[in-house]
């Protein structure tokens, strides 16, 4: 059912798509018609316009398109030899339709890339073509019979794009358009979009002054500011201060080893294109880190371990480097240098089960902290019938598996199971996040391994004096990357931070020149009690100076006039309240070192 | 006056080279010479013994040589024709002799490297020889006129050498000697070496588990376990703390960049040697980090600076890479990769008297609280004469030279100054130490850079709304790298470290068994309280345990019996003190978190 639904809805998109484009040759005669496939949510057409359009055009697009809907346009489909078709779009003087059914004609299929979705209709003698009021394309169809079944739609979006995607081929302009069966669904839809933009955090991190990418520093490698220093700071402590009370030991590894340590992990040359190039100098070949795990395990072997010193928890805020295209790295989200809050636990068969819980509640208790609360577990498992993918250890794979989902079941977390999405190494429970937008991601992976032992020879000395190689890697980094975590972070919060996170906590705004001096004590004060804050010493209006920090979301803004100066209580705006709240500076103060000291979120 | 003595103690020493060999030419017939140089504080002598001698022979030799010195062995010059030296030493089968003469004969010296310090007499058809008892020897001199002269010597190690350096060659023996005027300065300087020795950061790294280097990851390259990474972060942690109260602003910089980045600031090309190889990507050339300044300047350059912005303080725990030849690398003292809790201050021409004081207040507190005096300054200055190595600003450098040493005046410190010193971009302060072992070096720099400014744009807006471009950058690094600074602190505490910095701060001994359970306890008390406590519970006598942990230089050992546990006073054995102290377990407690939080030195 759920295919027919969304079948439905495609053929819905695609024959809007049609309907944009016959409205376009209305408005522009001259337009020369690339592709237009659907997208998710919608669909896009690349246009030749002759003379560009701006976004203020796509109104007028929209109407018209509406207008012919209203009015009941068809669909009509009619197959005709691909010579004739050939001359007709001569005629019409639509050249890339005349290069899509050459390269049909020519090649079987006129795909040059994916995003290409005009597909032959089965034999290239023959092509079916779609006309909707004067409109003629080639296309496999199908379509709705009339425009009046097509439901809500909107053009949301121009954006340029070259001919086959190439920037040797005359650029086109793209309308995007987003289209669902309901006015209320795409009401819902553009909603969240806005929210989405509103939070985006590339939009919010340079408002804030949080993190950059510089051309000359290099793409995908994040440059952080001060204010984003301060919440990262504040992550790394929170990670520190649990961690040390949960017996984890720190440690720091170099960011690049010899291709020697990549062989016995497996990296090399598996994982080599993912890697940055190789650097050869006098002694060997240097690769950047690709993962934190093997040097971790090197710092395992350093010493001869006994049973005593299990389990062994090694963390680090460990950066690992991958070499993405250029092209697709964005923001936070893809970038090629992550730093992680990593870690390493080595143990025992029968300490697994603990070591796991131990590593779920952390996880989950670190999710309390920054408030997230829309996330569910998914234990991932093997597949004996795909042993080319597992390492081929049947009863390990069975009391594993057996024992985390003993786990997940009596710390009652909401769960599912997934079969054949282990790690090659061992199973591993995915944290499966709902944004604040509606999008689903894996935040982090909590992940057993049994290969590690035979890859590095981890091993200990056992109660009986014996060496025992049974030494199992729980990997772990509940706060996913720093980098993601991030910007995940700056979405659900939409820049709003929690006090103990926020760059700045405390605005003092004073109220002419005169009171700045008496500011400044005031900072020196906060400062001293541990609190960030700032004062605005600008020579402007103390409203622009509440404006701006309201803008800015400062949890706390204080005017500071004669009153606030003459040891009078405190108006304090507190951020997302109406009403200014009336207190002493001391209780003020100590509220303030509260919220910081308990993590209130 | 000082370079006379300094030659007659370099006389004295190559003396006893000969010595020796006439020594050894008495106790080993068939030994073949190499070269006899005097290196510092003494000298050594390659030597093919047939069958080689060990460590333990030393002594025999030594004893000989002061039987000959004790009956008045004389150096006898002589000069002979080339052809009869080459005849004379084929006759007495000291092939390496012949073989040096050869090459004098055909090249006019015997130099293949730096350490062969036989030289020809001038003339090459006619060389020197000098005789002491039977020992002949090819050699220019001069020397003492009996041995008698030769002042208080001992031969202290033996090592392999290969024949001019080459691993081609035969493999000799080198015997190295130390020699003094005086019995007492020979004393003091074996005294300072086996402290050294004692002292070996490399030694105590590894009994402490502070660090180690593995060859899967590379040479260079350190591998911080949890003992070192406790020292790095207790060290991380007062740098951050302190900066933080002196408006510091920390950010975090990727460890790699584009060339661009590095032809901007001028390290490429003429600072490419000493970096790590490029790594070409798909869009352009990266190199790992050379210095953390050109990524700061971007962040300094990425908003628009205003006059109310400066001094602007950024600061980093930032990593640089230096492509060191892989034959050179040792411990912490020669390393491929340097962390560094590094800075720059932006600021205007006026602003640099009082940031250079700041920094310098900030550098002296910084070794106050390690409890290191033994340092003074250097104020390294320009030469107008010398244009070609420094940047063409006369009123900068006259200007900051002065300001600088008014501060340094103002400031009553121990100073000199040195002309054609200073840094290519401005004059700079170098902080000079003398280690625990006399060793001098120069432990970190304040410098001020006048070039930045005109390299990357570096500008602010001025009261006045104008552009400026005259913005001053202060590097300063006061806690060097932190390699270099922890190889400095191991060898100054000789492993004993102040209690905030000891990775265990208090062990607790169990009696028995049956004590474990209530140490546990107590270990879990403690370690909520921020001390950082260990538990000893192997099955060893007590008396063991605390061996060992007084081995370990632990801070504090506590031994938990029946009346430890059952509330009695505790008896504490504090490092370093004779006589056990008798407290309260709440008096102890409290004693070591004060000592923690003051940073007790």
């Amino acid at each position: 059912m759920q295919y027919m639904a969304e079948n439905k809805l495609e053929t819905m998109r695609h024959s809007c798509a049609h309907l944009v484009a016959a409205a376009v040759q209305e408005l522009y005669p001259k337009a020369k018609f690339g592709v237009g496939p659907v997208v998710e949510n919608g669909f896009y057409y690349d246009i030749d316009f002759h003379e560009p359009i701006g976004e203020a055009d796509l109104g007028k697009i929209e109407e018209k398109a509406k207008e012919l809907a209203k009015k009941g346009a068809t669909f009509v489909r009619e197959e005709i030899d691909i010579d004739e078709a050939i001359k007709l779009f001569k005629k019409l003087k639509q050249d890339y339709k005349v290069d899509l059914l050459q390269d049909l004609k020519k090649h079987g299929t006129t795909k040059l890339n994916s995003e290409e979705d005009v597909a032959t209709a089965g034999d290239v003698s023959v092509v079916s073509l779609y006309k909707t009021e004067k409109f003629v394309d080639l296309c496999r169809g199908p379509h709705v019979g009339s425009a009046e079944e097509i439901g809500a739609f909107k053009l949301n979006k121009l954006a340029g794009a070259y001919w086959r995607g190439k920037s040797e081929n005359p650029q086109l302009q793209r309308i995007y358009g987003v289209c669902f069966e309901k006015q209320a669904e795409l009401d819902d839809y553009l909603k969240m979009l806005e929210e989405a933009e509103k939070r985006d955090h590339r939009k919010i991190g340079q408002d804030q002054h949080l993190f950059f990418v510089d051309d000359m520093v290099g793409k995908g490698l994040v440059m952080w500011m001060p204010n984003g220093m301060i919440i990262r700071n504040e992550i790394e402590k929170l990670a520190v201060e649990m961690e040390n009370k949960a017996g984890y030991l720190r440690v720091a590894t170099p960011h690049l080893a010899k291709a020697e340590l990549y062989k016995t992990s497996g990296h090399l040359p598996y994982y080599k294109d993912s890697m940055y190039p190789p650097m050869v100098m006098d002694d060997g070949v240097y690769y950047l880190k690709a993962m934190n795990c093997p040097h971790h395990h090197l710092i395992y072997k350093h010493q001869m371990r006994s049973y005593r010193d299990l389990p062994l928890r090694l963390a680090e805020y460990g950066t690992v480097y991958r070499n993405e295209l250029s092209g697709t790295l964005a923001g936070l989200l893809r970038v090629r240098c992550l730093t992680m809050n990593d870690a390493h636990m080595y143990c025992t068969k029968e300490q697994i089960k603990d070591e796991f819980k131990n590593v779920m509640e952390l996880t989950m208790k670190y999710f309390e902290i920054f408030g997230l609360k829309d996330y569910w577990f998914r234990l991932s498992k093997w597949s004996p019938e795909h042993l080319d993918k597992y390492i081929n250890e049947p009863d390990n794979w069975k009391f594993s598996e057996g024992v985390i989902r003993e786990v997940l079941q009596s710390m009652k977390v909401n769960f599912v199971e997934a079969d054949n999405e282990a790690a090659f190494y061992g199973p591993k429970v995915d944290v499966q996040f709902k944004s604040i937008v509606g999008r689903e991601e894996t935040m982090s992976t909590i992940q057993l391994d049994f290969a590690a032992k035979g890859r590095f020879g981890l091993a200990y000395i056992d109660e009986t004096g014996k060496e025992n190689n049974e030494v199992f890697v729980i990997h772990r980094a509940p706060l996913s990357t720093h980098e993601r975590f991030t910007a995940f972070l700056i979405e659900h919060f939409a820049g709003a931070w929690p006090v103990w996170l926020s760059p700045v906590q405390v605005l003092l705004a004073p109220v002419s020149a005169k009171h700045v001096e008496g500011a400044q004590a005031l900072t020196k004060e906060l400062l001293e009690a541990g609190i960030r804050v700032e004062i605005d010493s600008a020579d402007e209006t103390v409203g622009n100076k509440v404006r701006k920090g309201v803008e800015r979301k400062i949890p706390y803004i204080v005017v500071v006039g004669d009153k606030e100066l003459g040891g009078e209580d405190w108006m304090i705006r507190v951020r997302g309240q109406k009403d200014q709240i009336k207190m002493e500076k001391s209780g003020f103060l100590g509220k303030v070192m509260e919220e910081i000291k308990s993590r209130k979120s």
